[in-house]
């Protein structure tokens, strides 16, 4: 019994971007529908090491393929300065679920950074302008560079702009971008002036302030990951028609976790999660309004991604294989 | 980064039992002095397939190293039949604590069978009387075999007797064992009269009966792993000196859950975890009566003997290795 490997660049050759997109869509499906099982993250806390461990199972059913697997993921802030390493990276099992076979041992890193685009992508869809072509980029990491690959899947994007503190990252950005579209650096009201809009920093104090955001701008909100990270004026998620992905996940970590936390914003401005509105249970795009997705990035995503990966390296010869696991009887 | 690959054959090589043995040893010792995080195992349950998934991550400190990981098993009983395939099977992700870094994949399916027979020898360094020579063994599988590798470590076992309702499996355990000890079939009563008993064997009705056990024998109750199953009669629990790896585990689905849902047996019948008993806080062999171990399998084990595996492996050139993840920073 053979276990694929993947590394980065196998996950990259294979992470097709509109399949991912079109999994993720069914992840989150199957999610509304109740064809998901998603235990609730469990962390492994390390103060001695500014670090912590979770582990992020899975299993859902879409209509023509199910999929199993787990992520075990980090978070070592001081990484890049005390051992030239990333902050978060990632190990993920993808699994068989019949037999429990695991199929597929994957480069988890470079699988959250397209799960991560491929969720925007998927809310963009449901929450963006028809006509969108103007996207706006606060913050022009790597993840940057995911959310447009996604969203250029969805929307006919032909205008970029890119707002980040360091020049240097945007003159990088344009570089690896501006073939394929139109890309310019801009303030962060430039960005956000936009159709769709995807912020990805890691900000404790909003950055986006509530009059700079476009009429019809749909934004993803993609940054914040932790008690006490937001990107957003509170007056924004206010006033939008906020989806976001996991009640759990979104009031403990995600964008909207301080003014939920400090009561400013209730249920009750909560619109949806992204599964309702992918099935038709909740509305999408219907007036001329701003909305915002709340993203926290869910384990039925990187099973959706995983299963997307796997399939097209088994079938394409991508990574190397090993009979990982003892599986005599 | 590098992270090492190791198989069936690789963990079979790198787990040398004396250095497993110690490291369980000192995970459940750890465990006692609270330097161990073991977030409750989390199920994912596939009715339709008749099989579950577990996640089972830990954190662990011993005196001189520390080791973090997680084992991601499952249980999928129509297995052999329906594909040929094992009932449990695991991979394991063994990561260094300070950066994270995905040390080793490990085959966790020998590994559980490793570290499964090290608490064993832990419970019996410190469970069974002195000059123990004879071990008995109820079930003649692959389990069997790593008990008797284990326990003898610990105790000069001369003699073992092999109980099984299947002659051909003793005749196996016979061929593989008995050029290293004197090993006879028997019956059950025949095994559980010996000085050491561990019984392995997936029962839901008890088929050790309480007045075969000897005088001073230690058994190892190793089989019940689910609601509903037990090996041992109740008055052998209820007369022993009962020992138990984890409260929560052992009540749930270790040798106890039945008689302790019933209210049969209660928490003033059991002596102590065995971490108290290895860190001096509870007692261990103190007089003449009879001793029970039970052992339900705790995340802290896999991380433990992960870490030894993964240190032989490391030094003596052990398994392939390749660059898995991502750390581009």
């Amino acid at each position: 019994m053979e276990t694929l490997l993947l590394n980065p660049a196998a996950v990259e050759e294979s992470a097709q971007v509109p399949a991912v997109v079109d999994a993720v869509e069914a992840a989150f499906a199957a999610y509304a529908r109740g064809d998901a099982q998603m235990p609730a993250k469990s962390y492994i806390d390390l103060p001695q090491y500014d670090g912590d461990f979770r582990s992020m199972p899975a299993y859902l059913e879409a209509d023509d393929w199910d999929g199993a697997g787990i992520k075990w993921v980090n978070s070592h802030p001081s990484n890049p300065e005390d051992h030239g390493l990333p902050t978060v990276m990632g190990t993920m099992i993808y699994s068989d679920p019949e037999t429990a076979v695991p199929l597929a041992i994957i480069d988890g890193t470079t699988l959250t950074r397209k799960r991560t685009g491929a969720a925007a992508a998927v809310a963009t869809d449901h929450l963006a302008v028809a006509d969108a072509t103007s996207l706006g980029l606060v913050g022009a990491g790597v993840q940057a560079r995911a959310q447009l690959d996604a969203i250029a899947t969805v929307r006919d994007i032909e205008t970029v702009v890119v707002a980040d503190k360091d020049p240097d990252a945007v003159d990088a950005f344009r570089a690896e971008t501006g073939d394929e579209f139109e890309v310019h650096g801009g303030s962060i009201a430039d960005a956000v002036d936009c159709d769709v809009v995807s912020t990805t920093t890691p900000v404790r104090d909003p950055i986006v302030p509530r009059e700079a955001v476009g009429d019809h701008t749909h934004i993803n909100a993609m940054g914040a990951d932790a008690e006490g990270k937001h990107e957003l004026d509170d007056a924004i998620l206010l006033d939008a028609k906020l989806v976001i992905d996991d009640h759990a996940q979104c009031t403990h970590s995600g964008e909207i976790n301080v003014p939920y936390a400090a009561g400013t914003l209730g249920d009750e401005d909560i619109h949806a999660e992204l599964g309702a509105v992918v099935i038709g249970e909740a509305s999408g795009r219907t007036d001329d309004g701003i909305t915002v997705f709340d993203s926290t990035g869910l384990a039925i995503q990187d099973v959706a991604s995983a299963h997307v990966v796997y399939e097209y390296a088994r079938e394409h010869g991508v990574g190397e294989s090993m009979e990982l696991v003892g599986t005599d009887l």
